[in-house]
């Protein structure tokens, strides 16, 4: 299969993405077996981009790579690899270069980078950690799937309530082995470890060192409760403008602290699983092979098989009609179609709407109310469309009327299906991204077939 | 229209939606133009907070809250609000309101809250304006739209290049005043004022007085060219890690810093953007008007009505073969629907990696022939289903068949145009989130209606 290499300016406009030149080159060095050179391509990489470079190559030439630049998977890189193919790369790794990979992780990596492995890689990597770690790591994993405690780090600078900041400053001085790599805030806390409120790295700086803590405090601070979603985090991060919050047990005791840049991966990772939900596309990624995604992707098609038999069932009853009047079927797929699109679009913008919190039970039976008049509008307007499309074609004006009428029960439907299912399944606890499609499509396409036909039945013959 | 009450349950499983409860007392508080009850109920909320409340109600409603709690709007809340309701509040508030608020906001800010307002507003707000804010922001604006030039924030705190931690740490006690509200990293310069590298606050906290600031500069550095576009940005946050990065103009002089909160707020905007486009929904908001809601979809709805019409052309075809067998007219809408289906879940999938720059030009020919081989493997599983059901239901092996052949034909089709569609809109510079649905719709109507009735006609007369 031939390989497409891009020109010069494709790299310019896409600065971040990785040159298919490079990509191409790596692929060289690997077919020579050329571990210079390899290293030479790899060694100014960001973690980040050696991942992606591993997802796009085919297996073969990923086990290649491997290989010959085993020194470049460092656990930053295990780190960044999409969960399909990390499994697939620690398995074929010797162990011992996974151990030591993974002792230079700070805890929350490890947790990621564990918590979706087989059993027996897990217990690997953990028994290769040093044993504080292995026990932060332990008690990360066990609060629940996608809760705060997963996707916090331990490492917390905390400094009791009643410090300045020069006391501070010289405590931080004094443990900078202890502290970790990244960190914004200073915690205070009580002598309970109770968070009482934060202080930015920017205002100590900038504040005399006998001024105490407690007078630069932030007025943000929003504790996070060790349980909590880690949706809701990503939320509260984004709504709130924070750089890092606390997350307190259920005493009020803090355990550990979210940053930003973990709630933006989190943030990143709930788009797609929407816009794959929305799609009927389940989890999974692009270097799944074949059986895989087909796997994945069937439970949804059958469903959409189902629902399209529902709908044949409805044309059925209509067969004798369509016999006479065959126009009916070459008219038919456009209301269905048309209606399809309307409650897609409506679905779309409810999710969205759920899942930012602006559709609430407050507004939403102005929102409902919108959703039909949206469509009762645009109907109309189409509905004068296909009426004068159908006499023209047909040659038959109460044929024009039939589609006409067809076509703004159908969008009206569509407006108030595509609004109501999803706050239906929201209520229900079942993931509106995943399921409204399959209903309010089924809804469309039934009482589309149905009113054009059952119309058509009663006025044209 | 009768309003929802949220049991308490649902306040605690959804802990930062606003509580309809507060909804209502707002609305009670304002009918009753209590000024004392809504004070109380608003002061303690984020403007985040206070401007999803504002987007809630209903235009009147939203008029009798800005009337009677001004004091709560401040630049925070008009800054946190949907642009689509902006303008309203806006125009409704006194103009010497509205200078007092922005006053207080940073420039980045006042970028953001100006850029999508009628030039009579805007000019009202900048001259409201300090000079020198003016002066900074009237030079964003005249950045590109969405490039990193708007979304920069100009306050930069740098050190030259050869200062020690202690001299910064002094610098920073004596200009104290000058200091943006927020700031992560100190950037070193040179003389001509060119990023060399960034300490981040955490290490100089926790380094001696003495130690060169050269010493302990981080190793990720990313300067951002002033013009790039901000979805650039946002990628460079999210796949390096980045907590803020320095913006250079072309002559590489620090002309500000970008920090991740903003980033975070773009890469919301972009998934925001990705998801309304493929339903076919333009930007727009809850708050918007019918008649704005209508004319954003109709657009698509015009244009899948073309391509709804142009399978029904396919379908006019065959009237003399549908006219002798209705059974045709009853099944043909199962292969349509199950082709546009698969299609997709291959489009969204190759928009998604194109967004996030999995799929590119270097695999670009192995995702194809496996996007191909999910439909072939699906289209099978499918046919046998079908081609049961065909013959069972109607009776006639020979439809059976036919059914089976078109559905997989079908299902190939959708997998290789879902993916090569979106590959060829981003080489034309197209927005494949925009486009690629109703390309890929048309071509897997056309040819689940062609091929099922071309072969019934061939087969089964």
């Amino acid at each position: 299969m031939s390989e497409h290499i891009a020109e010069p300016q494709e790299i310019e406009v896409d600065p971040y993405a990785l040159a298919d030149t490079l990509v191409a080159a790596v692929r060289l060095a690997v077919a020579a077996g050329d571990r210079t050179r390899l290293a030479e391509l790899l060694d100014p990489l960001h973690a980040a981009d050696v991942a992606d470079l591993l997802e796009q190559v085919d297996s073969g030439q990923r086990r290649e790579i491997l290989l010959l630049g085993v020194g470049h998977i460092d656990g930053d890189v295990l780190s960044e690899l999409d969960e399909s193919i990390r499994e697939d790369v620690i398995e074929f790794l010797p162990d011992e270069h996974i151990s030591e990979a993974v002792r230079d992780l700070e805890t929350d990596d490890v947790v990621d980078l564990v918590e979706d492995l087989e059993e027996p890689q897990q217990a690997a990597i953990l028994d290769a950690l040093a044993d504080a770690d292995r026990v932060a790591v332990e008690q990360a994993l066990s609060y629940p799937e996608t809760s705060a405690g997963r996707l916090m780090q331990r490492e917390v600078v905390v400094a009791p309530e009643h410090w300045s900041v020069g006391e501070t400053i010289d405590y931080l001085r004094n443990h900078k082995k202890e502290l970790p790599e990244q960190f914004y805030h200073i915690i205070l806390v009580d002598p309970k470890m109770r968070p009482v409120g934060y202080v930015t790295l920017g205002k100590m700086l900038a504040t005399s060192r006998k001024v105490p803590m407690a007078e630069v405090l932030e007025d943000s601070f929003r504790p996070i409760p060790v349980t909590q979603d880690e949706s809701e985090v990503a939320y509260a991060f984004n709504q709130y403008h924070l750089i890092s919050a606390p997350v307190v047990d259920e005493d009020g005791r803090l355990v550990g602290v979210i940053t930003i840049d973990d709630a933006m991966a989190v943030l990143d990772e709930e788009h797609e699983e929407d816009i794959l939900r929305l799609a009927g596309v389940g989890e999974g990624s692009l270097s799944d092979r074949v059986i895989e995604t087909t796997k994945r992707r069937f439970p949804w098609l059958f469903v959409n098989l189902i629902t399209a038999i529902l709908a044949s069932l409805v044309i059925a009853q209509f067969e004798a009609t369509i016999a006479q009047f065959v126009a009916l079927a070459v008219l038919m797929p456009i209301v269905a179609s048309m209606g399809g699109n309307a409650g897609t679009q409506s679905l779309t913008v409810a999710v969205r709407s759920i899942a930012t919190k602006d559709l609430t039970a407050s507004n939403m039976w102005r929102v409902v109310r919108r959703e039909a008049l949206v469509g009762l509008v645009n109907g109309m307007i189409f509905a004068v469309v296909m009426g004068i499309v159908g006499v023209v074609w047909f040659g038959t004006p109460m044929l024009g009327v039939v589609i006409g009428v067809a076509m703004v029960v159908n969008l009206v439907v569509a407006g108030l299906a595509g609004t109501l299912v999803p706050l239906i399944l929201e209520k229900l606890n079942v993931d509106p991204a995943l399921a409204s499609g399959a209903f309010v499509t089924t809804i469309t396409d039934v009482v589309g077939f149905f009113v054009f036909l059952a119309l058509a039945a009663a006025v044209l013959l």
